[in-house]
């Protein structure tokens, strides 16, 4: 098991719709997650909007993302979701991602 | 069981450093910490010198982190820790934290 943090960035005045949109997450997209052994996953909301996402994920993080942004699926939510993110380089498909280094960690 | 999400700021200059003070965390401030029912507790660094921490607690977060801060161990930890934060207000004891929304969760 590995664990992941990243952080990446939304308009903050789109918080709440943001939000309401993870609280009805569509099912099959929670499932292409879970699927790709994803579990323990939680984004947080800094004012400014910065996103702080934590995960834990069962065998190679950047393999199983890979495996899940080849999903329709995922193609579908991250074009329901463009509206929210704020990029440099807005041909990032998805939100722009900047993995974050793990400084400590206490079981 | 209650998650947690916050955020507060080291000088980015100092990283190794901290998280080399961390990969030799006091076995009795560790102790403390998890005396206080905090578990799975990890904390990420940005470059900017933005630190994010995730944590699990049983009970409630509050009250929990109040008994801790009382404890003498975390005090003297704190003090060791001191030269590492960035803060707008010296007189907080300890990193001055902001706590974070969870916009997102899935088991």
């Amino acid at each position: 098991m590995q664990r992941v943090g990243f952080t990446f960035r939304i308009k903050p005045e789109l918080k709440d719709e943001y939000k309401k949109a993870h609280d009805n997450i569509w099912p099959e997209m929670a499932e292409a997650i879970r699927k790709c052994g994803i579990h323990n996953y939680s984004i947080y909301f800094k004012p400014d909007g910065t996103l702080f996402a934590c995960l834990e994920v069962e065998g190679d993080y950047q393999k199983q993302m890979a495996e899940l942004s080849r999903t329709d699926v995922n193609k579908r939510w991250q074009e329901y979701m463009d509206r929210f993110f704020v990029k440099e380089d807005k041909s990032v498909t998805g939100p722009e991602i900047e993995t974050l280094e793990e400084v400590f960690h206490l079981d």
